[in-house]
């Protein structure tokens, strides 16, 4: 099935917008071995998309169409398929049923500009937005399928699960492909490629290996194509657990928050966050996870000196002395949150996020991290010289996966965090 | 100058890589009020990178290439070229001289993979690359410049400050567009639109208006294309703040978190943040900010009924009868964080961010905010029902909009809060 993209929106033009639609949209495609072969980006202009979309449709057998369904005039989508295909505009009724109940449960009355959304290409089907107002909608131009789907992701997200299971079944069979992801924390990308190509120089070929490196995780893909490789798949991937397995996280979507609650729960046990320089970071990573509060029940954002010794009772001639950046006061806290929170686990950060605030002794970067029980308690200092935000995101990310470790007896850390310990 | 851009890698394709580089190449040229009109994006493939190299260079003044310019057998950029302007690939001096000092610096013997950079289109000219080792080139095709650039965005970064500067002498003056930018939280792009359309009707067309609809704010863009059109942008400015003036936060970057703090900061004041349902999103949000510390000292994730009670002092009777979603719970989260907190101003909020935990009288996405001084505290109860993650985020922004309102004494909440408003 040869596939082809039309991304469409001047926000994606200008440069306000990255693109992450047409990567997601490409992840779950692969899904089913089907690739993307070619991508297309324009700005909202009749003109120019109608060519594109033309053009793409003569050669394709499948276009997905990304952006331009919302109810302002930029929003072009459904004229520009109803031109290509030679149909008129037409209000759809399930379009129509569906903005109207939208409305309806937000106290909205339905407007001109939102009931624009209802106004669909002839014969199209409709494909169900169940979190936005506007509908995605099918329709063949030739033997191409035209798939037009929105801009936001939230909303693209979910309509990516109808368009999986719909394009399954226009398969001859089921997809041979088969995708292992394996979540990773504490590896980075080049390191990890040569410990692979040292460790098995006799990598089967058969067996595809590809990094999505993100920030903190680093996904490993291992693909085979066919069901006939799925032993020397799991050939690798025992090599990989050999190599790193202390690294990998879980497969799929693992998230480091989920597993540490995940394994909290198991037992019956909590664990409280106590930070400074994350300001709650960490603490919203746990309770993004659904279902959090079985393990998760206080944190402290102890920002200023004066609140960790309130809150936490942090001694005051310990911050005195120490300062607040110490190991000393990092313990203090984490034992204060476990007594505070009534917790089994407590993790504490406190550190110099920047872009001020640095010295020639503790320069912007570094972060003392407590973590454990009151009867194995650990305290580490580790530098990250890098922007505020991203600072804060390494510093919660490593501090769950310091928990992490400790839950399941792992080495104490990981190759990323050695490398940035500052004391030996 | 019509300008395509080509950017090419299996990466792109698969979704593996979310491609930043063209939005940076976008936001660079746009400094010059040059346009980027279309965009292909294609896999490392010898014949389809060729035909598009060679149909956009056919219509356009100038093409970007990014990508393709590495050591591997995958990087085709430097072949392709030269395919299609119809010279020889040659070992170029100035690349070649290049190659050497970046290994000699870093004591890398010049292997074959690496001298394979240096083999360019003949008669190209070499576009400095002062960190990697693969140097950028430009060779016209017929009436068109190719430039083509690396894929490594800290590289493509310098490069694009060359490249932007070379542009900027083959125009006829210096460029004249201005981009105003303000940001706004609580309207919705539709209505927006539907309210700018009613009060203006007679939109001046040489003031373009765009939107960019974010999750919580959204940004809306005034662009004169000419100096003498300055004057119509502020009048155009000035019936933006006359419309819908309590909603914008600010110009440029504003971000809610950030005004808050300088409004609390200005006056010498601090803010406590007691949080349930949004996890410590709003402390972090907060905390993000540098600087933060001036007016942010204390946040309480109070995540269980029983920590609400032992750390802010909310009274277990209260809890017991009205429940942990109630406004007496909130109203008694905030005073027990300013008391505890040491602070000025409290924001809490206790909810039902779901996927479970709904309901009859209190489904998922209701949620009670707190927020004010002793003096002045509100409370009113809110909906979301969307997913878990979403919801704390519009929570988190709309908590954070509800200070900056009373700290400026703007009406009490956004027009979108307004929607969402459960309590009348």
């Amino acid at each position: 099935m040869r596939i082809q993209l039309l991304m469409t929106g001047n926000e994606l033009m200008s440069g306000d917008t990255v693109d992450s639609n047409s990567a997601l949209i490409s992840r779950r495609l692969g899904e089913l071995d089907l690739q993307v072969v070619r991508r297309v980006t324009v700005g909202d202009d009749t003109g120019l998309l109608q060519d594109e979309l033309r053009t793409m449709a003569a050669v394709s057998d499948c276009v997905v169409v990304n952006g331009g369904l919302g109810p302002t005039v930029d929003d072009l989508t459904a004229e520009i398929l109803a031109a290509v295909a030679g149909v008129p505009l037409e209000e759809h009724p399930e379009a129509l049923a569906h903005l109207e109940q939208w409305c309806a449960q937000r106290n909205y009355s339905l407007n001109a500009a939102n009931r624009k959304q209802a106004m669909l290409p002839a014969g199209c089907r409709v494909i169900p937005n169940p979190v936005g107002s506007a509908v995605g909608f099918e329709l063949s131009v030739g033997h191409c399928r035209v798939l037009c789907t929105p801009g936001v992701p939230s909303e693209l997200r979910l309509m990516l699960d109808w368009i999986v299971a719909e394009l399954r079944q226009a398969l001859p069979g089921p997809p041979e492909v088969s995708i292992q992801r394996l979540q990773t924390y504490g590896l980075g990308e080049s390191s990890a490629q040569q410990q692979i190509a040292d460790a098995v120089p006799q990598w089967p070929e058969e067996v595809e290996l590809g990094f999505r490196a993100g920030a903190p995780q680093m996904e490993v893909k291992l693909t085979v194509r066919r069901q006939q490789d799925l032993p020397a798949r799991q050939r690798c991937r025992d090599q990989l657990d050999a190599i790193f397995g202390d690294h990998i996280i879980g497969e799929g979507d693992s998230e480091l928050a989920a597993e540490v609650l995940a394994l909290l729960a198991e037992r019956g046990q909590t664990l409280a966050t106590a930070e400074s320089c994350t300001g709650g970071l960490i603490a919203s990573m746990l309770t993004r996870v659904p279902g959090s509060s079985r393990a998760f029940h206080a944190g402290f954002v102890t920002y200023a000196n004066a609140i960790k010794h309130s809150v936490l009772g942090v001694s005051e001639s310990v911050l005195a002395e120490q300062g607040a950046v110490s190991e000393a006061v990092v313990r203090e806290m984490a034992l204060g949150a476990m007594a505070r929170g009534g917790a089994d686990y407590a993790v504490a950060v406190s550190g110099v996020a920047g872009p001020d605030g640095g010295s020639d002794e503790k320069p912007v970067g570094t972060v003392w991290i407590a973590w454990g029980s009151r009867e194995n308690l650990h305290a580490h200092c580790f530098c990250w010289p890098i922007p505020r935000t991203l600072f804060q995101t390494m510093v919660a990310a490593g501090a769950l996966d310091l928990i992490r470790r400790q839950l399941l007896d792992l080495p104490l850390m990981s190759q990323s965090m050695s490398r940035v310990l500052v004391d030996a």
